[in-house]
């Protein structure tokens, strides 16, 4: 056959296994989302209608993939995380990594219209990706309690600053030189004693992030009271559509999943231990 | 400050550089192709328009990335080519392989209408892509050389197979019992005897596959006779609009580079020798 | 300086950290030790004079390296279990695996002729090495099983074959014969008629493999009396020498540790029940 | 079997082939020999039987690894190269860097009493390895060339700093605030002004270090002439003795190879025009 003189080069292709029953995280960032927020208007300092596309994103990532069984989203980046015997693509690292990166991309596009509908997008956005491995059930926990640390950290600063700019007059500059040095309790006291914002009153989506989370759901009831309450699945628009259709649930027919999404803490231990075979599995 | 406890976390992720002065090979491929090109009616044996978008999101990639000298494509797949020294992102594996996929996805979704307009896309479709490392030109342009000859076969073997199904009336069974075990001049033969067809005269697009160069244009005259006449470049719709638009061409300003678009052959050596420069970088 | 210029080549040295907080397994297997064995007329089917030296170039390892809690040995291979929390030389995969594989081979001809005193060796043993990462205690229990399972399905068999050959006068290849497809208990029955051994009473070494652990050690009094009677590390020749003398319990002058050797079971609960600390490290 | 339970702890166990047809080095580095050569009274700045040690643990390794082409050797470290098509052990890194690396750490012990038969050696001595890839001639050139500077400039300032201790009396604090600042024509003239030594007519096995290269033997007569006449494989002790004695040159028989030792200059390009085949290999 004329290929098989040149087919030798697939042995250039060496193999990329991950550790086997180890948790995987794959994080998903926005490339340049500075310049994409600015280019298309988002309302600073959330924009709501961009972060329930990035939800909606990622839910369409978990509908695909069965071994996600949870997802942490905030800004312009999504954390999945994977049960620790996932054996997706053999664990192959390059596939699992560029498959869900891809999909996740896909999907901001495809989807993009029906949140930002006035705002045509003008250029192609775009993701990269990364997948970490963690041993034990802790440093997983710690890692998604640094993530949403970090949304707490970033968007008390955002709103002050924001506030400061939109509402305050300051430049940008200015606002900036106002928070050097501040301490949390002396950002929540000039947003409520400058613009009257009482700051754990915002929505729990900008403090908290999003938690995409795969439940159980029973075959009598579908309904389920969680312990959180501003579970804002249903007023997502376009969410019940699947991404592709195709195999829903076929393996395990006698316990139906769904994916919820919540605004909650999940660095305490009240999420979890509500949820105790959620890191369970080894 | 709060996420400071957790950020150990961070030594999980370990560094992931490429060895330096290595052909790097990016190939992404579609991710079930066939179910897209089913569910959006693609022409058999070959659409061209869905070849054409390939195409474009393969420019989109090679505008953005100079390091990128030159892309091969045919059906659903599509492989580019690093120069040797090419140092983008320190030579992270993941950055550079998720940044790409993600961006030819992305840009694959976002013009699809330009090529499909009366064919709206139902869902998301996704690539998964890989990192190959070559250590000398010989086995680059055997790598080259061997997804052409795949090309080549695989395009030969379904143009028969659909004129058997779509103009013989054959089942696909039969069209694939009949092709069992013939050579690639019985197929020609085939294509001729019974469907007057001369597998030649095909357009190239569908017997070469797609070839990106990044070539330099001179600065008084920008228009190049290149060796072959089938450059389609002009007439593919989208074209000339950047992917993003910044920074062109900022650090040599005294070569300007254009990506053109050849259906041509690269097995041989009249494509190289016309082009010395382009894997001698050492 | 004249080094400068060519320093580049630096870049090519990629780094290679195993991943933090998991257990790292290191097996040492002797490289054609079939050989070796014959040339140096070992005892069959054990020789317990080089089971003793394997056992004292483990010894040397466990003394020089810290963070190897428990070392697992049978015939020419040896396994070394680091504690989770394992920082030695950055947990550099090259560095620590060279490294100890070294010393251990440098231990094994440096003291052959303590064991095999009237035995020179003739030409220089060689062993390779490889690390394993296992994420959580179960596994590492799972590793250590699979070894000492090994052992004595390898031990049964090799000591009816011996038996069969050197007491019953068959030839090698009549006593794979009588051997094929027999269980263990047929291999029990056939040593205890046909030679008069009783299985269970080989010693303890030659059955289970040797277990060397560290211990901590309280001040007052040095003796540690264990679960096991066959511990026989008094009677090992050349032990009280250490390696190389340097740094002895440097860091954590209060607890004293000490290199125990057992020939006991490690696939039950039992030795892990007493040691409960040993995998707790998380 | 009762193996069979635990055995899929092998699927913990990773692939990890080198890039094919990229050049290995793999270096060997002794661990503490600082202290090594204190406790056994290595001779200042340079021990010939030391080093002579060195050159024979690397000509047992290349008489048992044909594809070793060429290895230099300073001070404590050795470096070997492998050919560009070198296959053993299927490339596999952990397998080729151990076995390699734990061979010539046990000539160095096995044969240490020839080169120092009056300093018994004390304890056991250890070396690290790690493989580097390099994918052209030209940087495996750069990297050699790095080495042999390296010795030039380590021995040029040993050699003053041991004369300013040894002759000049000073201690050794003195010694290196004499060198501090100097360049490399000052070192020359203040050893020969100060001790009569003219540098360049030191031994050349300190001024270059050691190479060993493969060379092929014609059939009619065995003795070559090479460029260097400071050839000194004749007086090595224990030469002749092969390391294991087994499959020596089974596969080519007409092309029969024999490894020389030089101490010649490796940077310029006469020892490289002398062997035009050594790296062309691809």
């Amino acid at each position: 056959m004329a290929g098989s003189k040149f087919a030798y080069v697939r042995n250039f292709e060496l193999p990329d296994p991950l550790l086997p029953e180890t948790f995987m995280v794959l994080r998903i960032d926005g490339h340049a989302f500075h310049r994409l927020s600015e280019e298309h208007n988002f309302v600073k300092p959330n924009d709501e209608r961009a972060l329930q596309l990035m939800d909606h994103a990622a839910r369409d990532v978990m509908n695909e993939f069965k071994d996600i069984i949870l997802a942490f989203g905030e800004s312009d980046e999504y954390s999945f995380l994977f049960r620790r015997s996932a054996s997706l693509y053999n664990r192959r690292e390059a596939k699992i990594l560029t498959t869900i990166t891809s999909l996740f991309t896909s999907s901001y596009v495809f989807n993009w219209s029906k949140y930002l509908s006035d705002t045509p997008l003008k250029y192609c956005p775009s993701f990269d990706g990364r997948i970490v491995l963690y041993p034990t059930a802790t440093v997983v926990r710690d890692y998604l309690s640094w993530r949403q640390a970090d949304t707490h950290i970033n968007n008390l600063y955002n709103t002050v600053f924001w506030a400061l700019v939109l509402k305050g007059g300051q430049t940008t500059t200015e606002a900036h030189a106002t928070l050097r040095g501040t301490v949390s309790s002396q950002k929540h006291e000039m947003l409520y004693s400058r613009f009257g914002i009482n700051y754990n009153e915002l929505p729990a989506r900008f403090r908290k992030g999003s938690v995409l989370v795969r439940e159980e759901v029973s075959d009598t009831t579908e309904t389920r009271s969680g312990p959180e309450t501003d579970k804002s699945t249903a007023s997502d628009p376009g969410e019940p559509v699947p991404t592709s259709g195709k195999k829903a649930q076929k393996k395990k027919p006698r316990v139906r999943t769904t994916v919820e999404l919540y605004h909650c803490d999940i660095i305490g231990d009240e999420f979890w231990d509500c949820r105790q075979n959620l890191l369970a599995d080894s």
